[in-house]
This record gives structure tokens, sequence and C-alpha cells, in this order.
């Protein structure tokens, strides 16, 4: 048997870095939660976005399995539907926990519209998208895009809770739609299987992003008639202390 | 805002075909089975590899939008923990629905061990690996394998029924585990919220994978006193009709 490692062959002619990323999504199946874990390569810093408390023995092995060291934990937002593990992990690990500065959560190190919270060897940019709820961000790399509630994969973040505005996340969405067609898009939650997107497909194919205005963008997120999320009451007062107990 | 479009510049630059590859992974919650949806860039003709019955609309979906054509759904071997959706995606799409040889499952176009599977522009290599069941096989990419429920992330598939074998399932093992370090690991199912993993983590970290003969091995697996798989009557009669009632 012979393998056919052309991408391998490729990757070592040209030692280019973001070929051998390390990009590790994870499931929450409990609240359709994705989880990432970013490293330059194995063995690196690393750092992960948006996880979940009850998965925190996994994010931990695999750190561990993979030689990484873990330092900073980031939140796409304060999560209304999962209890966060940014507590958890900077316990276990020392590892920076990190939410919006619009977030206001003590403890955690704020980031603010344009800051680059990536690793050497791993490009990534906070990106303000208010609008899901008024501390949401995006975080940009190379090639991709963690879009945490702002954009899911032909859906899109509710707006009707925790200062959400149907009109702050229409500007976000242009914002996001502006970028290249072939940008990976990387959710923090799919309900119907899917694991990833790209901008072109969600420009052409979101149900939601087919009208021209935000006014229009506001009518349709006006009418979901949405029920008010289960564990909110739960996961919001946790949140707001990193998960912590 | 500007995005830095390294990796895309590359790929503009060397027009490298396996960069542009469309690979998707697809999630069935209800059986925990993950499936490949595969071209070699959106528009053109694809594949699919273990599609699930009920989740027929979503494939169908990501089809259309991505504007390509299905030609071929394999399955990696006879499921016992859910309905394929072969017939299904053959009966709407005209699609060639594809089984190994070993399978011996009347309207399936067989494959052989060694038979190149892929499309123009995707080499895919069915590589037979029995064990789990003596029909079982994976499929060998570029850069990463397809390993069905022979090597699962931190697991392997059980050895106790459809003609299961521990020590040929050892053998299958070994060959996987003789790829390169750096191989991507896509299996048909993960029960810990995991997506992907490599050869080399597998290699070092599966739990299964540290015993040096097929006797410790099989003396694993003989060892784990699993129940029986809950929906097997029904799913595999079904998956004998490619899952068409």
């Amino acid at each position: 048997m012979t393998a056919v490692p052309a991408l391998r062959l490729y990757w070592q002619q040209t030692g280019h870095p973001l070929e051998k990323m390390l990009f590790r999504q994870f499931l929450d199946p409990d609240s359709s939660t994705f989880t990432y874990l970013i490293a330059a390569s194995p063995g690196r810093e690393c750092l992960i976005v948006d996880p979940v408390r009850q998965q925190v023995g996994e994010y931990l092995r695999a750190v561990e399995e993979l030689g990484l060291t873990l330092v900073a934990a980031l939140d796409t937002h304060v999560h209304a539907d999962h209890i966060t593990a940014l507590g958890a992990l900077a316990d276990a690990t020392g590892c920076t926990p990190r939410l919006s500065a619009a977030a206001g959560v003590e403890g955690a190190v704020p980031f603010h519209d344009g800051e680059e919270v990536g690793l050497a060897g791993v490009s990534m940019r906070a990106l303000a998208t208010p609008g899901h709820t008024d501390d949401s961000f995006c975080f940009l790399m190379d090639d991709r895009v963690l879009t945490g509630d702002t954009l899911l994969i032909r859906g899109t973040g509710r707006t009707d809770f925790q200062n959400g505005d149907s009109f702050a996340a229409w500007e976000s969405l242009q914002t996001l739609l502006a970028l290249p067609d072939d940008t990976l898009v990387y959710p923090a939650h799919d309900y119907k299987g899917w694991t990833v997107s790209t901008i072109g497909e969600e420009r052409r194919h979101n149900p939601r992003l087919q009208v021209s205005t935000a006014g229009a963008y506001a009518d349709i997120m006006a009418g979901l008639d949405l029920p008010r999320p289960g564990r909110i009451d739960v996961a919001l007062p946790a949140n707001r202390k990193l998960g912590r107990d």
C-alpha cells in the first residue's frame, strides 16, 4: 500500500505555516455548540474558543495529548444556552479567560474591536459584531472566520434578548458578507448537522440574508416568535462568573 | 477592515487543487454518525460517504446549493446502527450506490481492495480493512483517511457481530497506523464530541492501540462486554436493501 502524499509533500516543500495549523472543532451535543481548539501546530501554545463546561475533560485531554499549552480561553459572547468553561479552564491550566470589553465580566481580560488575539503563527483578529447580543464578537483568521452566534449556517443568531438589536445585527452581517467568497465560516452552533460553510454560500443561500435593507431584516427577526431560551436563567448568571459555581 | 488572505493568495498563486477541495463533514446526532461530502470544488461532481437516511434532505440541500452533481454514494460497510441513505440518494439523484464486494448487497456497484473510487481532482482509494465487519473498508485520500468504524478517535470498532474478527481488525489497524503521522483521520462516528484526529495521535494515545500483538488486542476486544446494538435488527435488513423501504 502506498499513500499518495501530495499535500504533505507540498507542505514539506513550502513550509507554509497555515497548512499545518491545528484547528479542531468539538461538539457539545446537549447545546449543539461548536468549540474550537487552535494552535500553530502540535506542541505549541493554543487557545480555545467557546468552550462548554461539561466538555472540559475532553479539551484537557486534547491539550495534553497534542502536547499543547493552553494560554487563552475566549467566548464570542456571554452565552445563554450553555455554561462556559472559561473559569474551569483557567482554574485547571492557568490560561487567561477572555471576553469582550462590552460583556463587562469580572475576571476576564477584555478584548476590543480590531485587537489581535491570536498566537505566534496564528493570526486571529477580534471583530466587534453586535446584534445577537451587544457583546458579540467574531474572530477573523487568514482563511476563515469564527462567527459565534452572529452568522450561523443558513441562519443567524436571534436578537430578542441580552440587548440584541436586529439593526445592529444587520450591519454586523454586512461586514462579514464583505469577506471573500471562499472564507470558511465556523459558527458557534449548528442544529442541522452541518459543520462549516463559506461566506459565498451564506450570501447566496442563507434565507435570512436575501433581503436588502436593515428594516427588512429586522422584520424577519421580529416575526420569528421564538420561545425564551430554556437555560437562560441558569446560564447567564453562571456565565457572568465565567461558569464557576 | 482588511482580511489577511494569505492562504487564499497562496491558492491563487499555486493553483494546487487539493487546497480547494470541498470536504464537508455532516453529523447525524441520533447515531453520532459522520457523513462526508467531497468534491474537487464547488460546481463539480461530488461523492458522499456514509450518508444517513434521515439526513437526506440536508445532503440534497448542500449538493444543490453548492452547485454539485452527486455521482456516487458509498458506505464504508453495512452499518448496524443507522439506516443508510444509499438507496434514497440513488433514487433522488441517479447517483451510483456503492458498497464493498464483500457486502454482497444487490443493487450496489461493488468496489474492491485498492480500487480508485474518487473523482476527477479527488483521489480516493478503497482499502479493505476487515475486522469490525468482514466488509469494512477505509478510503485513503492524499492527506487524510476516512476510517469508517475501523479506527475511531481514541477507540476502535467492536468486533462481535457481522463476522467481526479482532485478529483481522488488528491487521487492518496496523495498515492504517503505517500511514504518515500527520494523516488526518475522519471516522464514521465519535461519541465524545471530537471531529477529527491524526494517525500519529492515534498511534500514541488510542488506549486500545497500546498493545503489541494481535492476541493482546483480541483480549481487549473480548473483554468489552458490550450490549447488542439497539438498532441492529432494524438497520441490518434495511441496509441490505440500501435503506429502501
